[in-house]
């Protein structure tokens, strides 16, 4: 599969991209700047331009599948938790409609199930969060929304816990694998759907999203 | 029928009370603070404790119909345009399919309909109330959804220009019309399922919001 990822320079994106390529895709990386071509492309991607608060969707051409792992992140301002990780994602399920791209595996965060109850200086974050993940799940395409737990830098472990209703919390989980969950869920049509938190945990990742019948 | 106002101490909020009671409504005022109450007996309404932030429903038992006119307005910060503008709203409608209330009347603003092109310090609040107004509109409530260009505090005029598709623009408005549309939607069944554009002008509330056959 080409397999479009948006965010692609960030933390679980540049994890993703050579896993793609391990995995036998190719991989699209959609990111802003042009001085980012040369590293995504050292990580096995080919990278393409696009802002998710301007122009991106024609960066998707060609692609069968999206990641949707971008995020305005904790230093900017809100304003642009609603311009890119809500805005930005429902955008992003538009384009897919438009272009017949049918897969899209979105990058959530725990939590997202019920903002009310969550951390409150985190709130905001899910509400957006919650509400993209609404817009995708009623859209046509063919989706799986992961909602891993505080992330971590440390090294991925290919294990994890899957949680496929709302669980009360677990351990902390490496970017690397939720970037491998990711790859599974692309590799796995049954993950199709459903909606999976992700912890640190002691599963295989492959294993893990794959939900009993 | 009886018709609580969430929003109600605000410009719009404080000039709807006294219309819905002229009109034989029973208005129930949700505000935040019992320092409010007094203020709500003057205008006509009956007073209710409520916090789009925390627990508000229970202010709702009872009422036929839901006006949503809150707005965390522009001296806070765009966290709170998640947490009140949407979340808030997203729950206030839930709260009307949980307690069987069927009429809901979203005030929402011009520019919703395509925030990408809405003004650009704007576009944040724009995508808020767009994606309050599209969970509205897929709800299960009987719902209209007006849209009001730029506010003013002149005197109402009772008439106004109203587009059922976005118009490119054009005059501001008063707040009391506003109000006025409200009441004018609040008896007019035929606005169910409408998305109304409103602007000053010429032709008068009740005929304006009235969709052509």
């Amino acid at each position: 599969m080409d397999v479009a990822v948006l965010g692609a320079n960030g933390g679980i994106g540049r994890r993703l991209l050579p896993r793609l390529e391990e995995a036998g895709h190719e991989a699209l990386a959609v990111v802003r700047a042009e001085e980012q071509f040369d590293r995504m492309r050292e990580l096995g991607a080919e990278p393409h331009l696009g802002d998710l608060e301007g122009t991106f969707a024609p960066a998707l051409n060609g692609a069968d599948a999206v990641v949707f792992t971008a995020g305005s992140g904790g230093a900017t301002g809100w304003d642009k938790t609603l311009m890119v990780d809500l805005w930005g994602a429902r955008r992003a399920v538009d384009a897919c409609e438009e272009r017949g791209i049918d897969r899209f595996v979105m990058i959530s965060a725990r939590g997202a199930a019920d903002p009310d109850t969550g951390y409150e200086p985190l709130r905001p974050y899910l509400v957006a969060k919650r509400c993209a993940d609404d817009y995708l799940q009623r859209s046509s395409l063919a989706e799986t929304v992961l909602r891993p737990t505080t992330l971590t830098d440390d090294a991925g472990t290919g294990r994890v816990t899957a949680a496929f209703t709302p669980a009360g919390g677990g351990a902390d989980i490496p970017r690397a694998d939720v970037a491998a969950a990711v790859g599974a869920c692309l590799d796995d049509d049954a993950t199709v759907g459903h909606t999976i938190e992700l912890y640190g945990g002691e599963t295989p990742v492959a294993d893990a999203v794959h939900p009993e019948a």
